[in-house]
């Protein structure tokens, strides 16, 4: 079977995070980069598409260029999803063309600046058969995809406290120079949006908490820090969580946890057990009962869930990270494109991206209206 | 230099902690167990005092007997110091007593079981001279001690961030079967006061936060987590907190944590640093900063801190634990009566344990309320 | 540039580590699989390239085949480099034909299955300019290449000790069934040459501690276990290891640590200070002395080595895992290819293959006539 | 029941262990220390009764004295038992003393300088019926009792591989210094014996090897390190052994493992599982199994041995300590002479001192000769 034929939207020489995708992309030898546009500026791109040794006529001027041409391509030479990793208030406008064009999507987080443009998009979708992948890239490691198994087959009982923590230190040092934050993309709301540590990385916590208990966060109430008075962004919060039942939770996120460097833990608590995982050390699951030893579960096992193992490539006890946790999640919408899916959850989809927006602004509102509990739409 | 001669009151045969202070008093060669009331029954009383070998006249009948007998001694015999180690409810009226006739006292957690007899207790002792110690045990470690003391020297520069967690799982077995979780002791207020869970572990949490940063909390927001409407005591819950200046932190205790066991974790970040400990690996403190590799701190070594050596007996690589921790409380107390006390934080005060409960209503009451930012008293 | 077109032999279907290699060689954008004999039955093989997307005209019969249709393309189409991932006895004869050709080679360890034959290889690539990498993956690793900078950069002075351990309990199971210990072709010495555990193992261990040395052992001496004796095959052993100077090293090798996965460990201490690494946790290196703290050193930071930091990806805190340290090590070939290598040990080399030959063989001597001390050959 | 009357010899107030025997002697109230002699000095060892409390009439000149003067007490007021905190070269003309003055005997290790000194001591007691124990501390930590059980009660079974490992690497800075090395009494052989690193720290790894195996050492070959010609004492060793069976073993044992604090660890792997423990970290055990989660077992939990569980005060989560560790030796003492053993290990006899002098004695020589094998005696 041919491979899915796969543009990409940013992602070229200065970016950080093209070469994770390129990445997972080849993984699984289910994509093939036919071409992109790479960066604002044509010739950068082309040099970028060269070292790819890309046919350059599939390195586009812009967007619309793109979609032009490959929509004059045979059906089976035409690029069939387009991953956008251009800078976020860029997400909404690419991915509303993509998905009007009929392009399968794969999109970085956050979706879009506005919960309202998310809404656009989803509304979109809706109508269209389209694949939309968001991708919150730590839903892709297999001692995750466990948890969400095991918590999905009653391993732990009824959920009584989602516990998630995000602490990450590096904004520390521009925060405190005048200068510096006054000057740094994330800090600024018409680059990023409302809220800087929430929107950036309180979303993934989030996403993650509903993601592994697979229930819905009904309300919340937060409490963000903003350090200085002369910049409108977070850069730490609390929010306090309560799903359907008595289950309550509680999400931490920071970028002045000084020293931190990406502490992502995840900890769900039922009446029968908990599980734990950290995202530094993401081939540890940690299974807790009352009055029995601690068990590590690491991937690769024959005892593990299907969708785990589908997630880990070689035995135990060769460690795996982050991008091929990013692999994983591609490989997923490769089985979603070829409508192949086997596991819900193999790729994090729109609504996910959807309800990220509208935790952020909910998020922001709880804060600016002194603390208070807010519900979250449906 | 005599040894203080000590009295105990509980801590008998049935006593979980009765062997934790008494190896404690005994670690520093700086008390003796003279006597104490260690039951109700007076018998089961005198049968224990025969275990620990004590003269039988000194095991007493009850408080009121210990107080006279022994004040009928001559000053060189007579009790110094009395513990007190019965359950919460006694605590109030034993140590009033005990104050009232000038002996000093080393009083279990929590102090009172309300805010109004911890003031009284306050009040009576401003007018005394006696020492008067509340076993917040976690606070002897070498690595609080450490933790503490490179916080004020500045190490990690201006709080921006406080993090504590204590979590537990024991109480989930017995909040779920209506017929165990009425007949709980910790599950009746009449017993145990106000609150379960923020009562009973959550103020160590407290008290460890304001302990190693040496500020003081000034509002909280709470959010507690009561399963069972049958059951008006809290079992897991969330406290927003708010220091002078920007610094913001968040408390988070639960005896619904399936499967943990003792799980307490102090983290605190500032403008240069972050500090991070867990208590059960109490002899390892982490320091973080900003690009640099991770420091972990161990006890014993020449560059600690004195006041963090003073509290390790052997040299690095031989775990010392909880009961050396209470041991370093102890001769704190023993210190302080000597009137040789070298060290601030050496042992916990009347004051930790009256905030204690001040903390204790303030949450409960802010709950209550839906949920609000109370003001603490000072 | 053009990337660098690369053949690959085995690795096919029933391959595991087929995707190992081929993740690693597009990991960088460097080499472009273009065709290869993947499976002895050729029919197996098309239908694997087609899986590629490969020209099915370079999806050759046999390495023969191979050698006779690439020479006669034109030589910017024609393979430049090719990997060799069949069964160990099949290493020889295809490197061998390989070198002759001039092709670069990439070979999966063990080099051969003869100190001979590895020999054979030497002397013919010493008469060639081809590049030939053995992969001994974990040197790939951006801790491993820290610690080997760091060693030699004298951070913990003369080396005095070095401690190596490399366990894993997978032949447990098949080792005390008299059948499966006859079937396993690990254990036959036709299919595997003379040892198992530390042909397979062992070697791995032995590589590692001249690789972070930097030093040649000259000495062994081995003690091995085989259980049974109806199989000649060792499937646990301890070799001490004497380097020049007075520093001493001991190696533990088994398949029979019952429960280990992959657990592969590196101590160096020298007299100013110690390192260590674990393969399962990759990304923490730890640095020891004399009463300081612990340190512990993690990928992507500005204080590393640049030949550290060339192995990382993204920023601090993304795990990276053993296929990223692979994707190095084609990297390194990558650059040796094109005449640009910027770090020695970017690879491993063929002479790092043939001393691996040389300790297999010196180490079953040595046991065999009773567990004497062996001189290394240079 | 009366406590037992415990005399001191030597750990006065220069003594490192002294508090160390005191606090574990003291801890579960079956002991009274009622005299010794804790200096050479009669005033040093005064003044230090003092501090204790104790009667001067019972602080001696020196042991002779203690003898005379304790048997002229009644019965019921003499001691009935001595522990041996003295230098090395003195617990064998004490112990010999105590021993044939039906004293019971705690003697500090290694037992004595000479293998044959220790033999001499064994055929004594074995004409006694005192009891002699010999303090190797780590044997009392519940984790290593409930593993030396779960080993016992065949729950990984049949052992194939032993592996232990004492790494310091204080003696690092000592051993380079030309002058310091020739002050340092542990390197000194009239004052130590014949070895440094195998006997004082190699004895221990022995030691533990066979009490959680249940096995017996019957050959061992060793290669020892001696870094200058000016210094005749061992500073790291390895030793291979061999157990009944096809069990092997390995003993790493190091002082100049420069920046390691007392990394001592235990590994055992049958033919149905493993088994590891780290003294530093004592309160953790890890079970391994075939293709399952590991399990991390703690102490304090109801599914334990009673022999692990005897030694634990505290439920789970309040770590214990090697104070606690010794507390049990001196527990189990107690127990054995009130006549009222439960368990087997409850404190090391003198045949485990006896055979720690035979290894090494066994090890030496075994290096000497070429590194050969050397059968260990009964």
């Amino acid at each position: 079977m041919a491979k899915i034929k796969l543009g990409i939207l940013g992602g070229g020489e200065d970016s950080l995070i093209g070469i994770l995708h390129r990445v997972a992309a080849n993984m699984f030898d289910q994509f093939e980069i036919v071409g992109g546009a790479f960066d604002v500026k044509h010739e950068k791109s082309l040099k970028f598409g060269e070292k790819l040794q890309l046919d350059s006529s599939r390195v586009y001027k812009d967007l619309d260029d793109l979609i032009a041409k490959e929509n004059s391509l045979p059906e089976d030479q035409r690029m069939q999803a387009v991953s956008v990793l251009t800078p976020n208030f860029l997400h909404f406008p690419m991915a509303k063309k993509l998905l009007k064009n009929g392009f399968n999507v794969i999109c970085e987080k956050p979706l879009t600046t506005t919960y309202e443009e998310a809404k656009i998009l989803n509304e979109i979708q809706q109508k269209t058969k389209v694949i939309f992948a968001v991708t919150y890239t730590y839903t892709g490691y297999p001692m995750i995809r466990q948890m969400k198994t095991m918590i999905k087959n009653g391993e732990i009982g009824k959920i009584q406290k989602v516990d998630v923590q995000y602490y990450q230190g590096w904004i520390n040092p521009l925060i405190h120079d005048k200068e510096k934050r006054s000057a740094t993309w994330r800090l600024d709301p018409e680059k990023s949006g409302i809220s800087c540590c929430i929107g950036d990385i309180g979303t993934h916590a989030f996403n993650m908490a509903e993601y592994v208990t697979g229930m819905k966060v009904e309300n919340i109430l937060a409490d963000l820090n903003y350090l200085y008075e002369d910049n409108p962004m977070d850069i730490d919060g609390t929010v306090l969580m309560r799903f359907p039942g008595k289950a309550k939770g509680v999400l931490r996120a920071s970028q002045i946890a000084t020293g931190e460097e990406n502490n992502f833990t995840v900890q769900v608590y039922g009446d029968k057990g908990g599980l734990k995982w950290e995202q530094e050390n993401p081939n540890y699951l940690y299974l807790l009962k009352e009055d029995k030893p601690l068990q590590v579960i690491k991937p690769g096992h024959g005892f593990l869930s299907e969708f785990s193992l589908e997630g880990t490539k070689l035995p135990p006890g060769h460690p795996e990270g982050i991008f091929d946790s990013m692999g994983n999640i591609y490989y997923g919408v490769a089985m979603a494109i070829k409508d192949n899916s086997k596991f819900d959850g193999a790729y994090p989809k729109l609504n996910d991206g959807l309800r990220g927006m509208n935790f952020i602004e909910k998020t922001v509102s709880s804060h600016k209206k002194g603390n208070v509990w807010i519900k979250m739409e449906d």
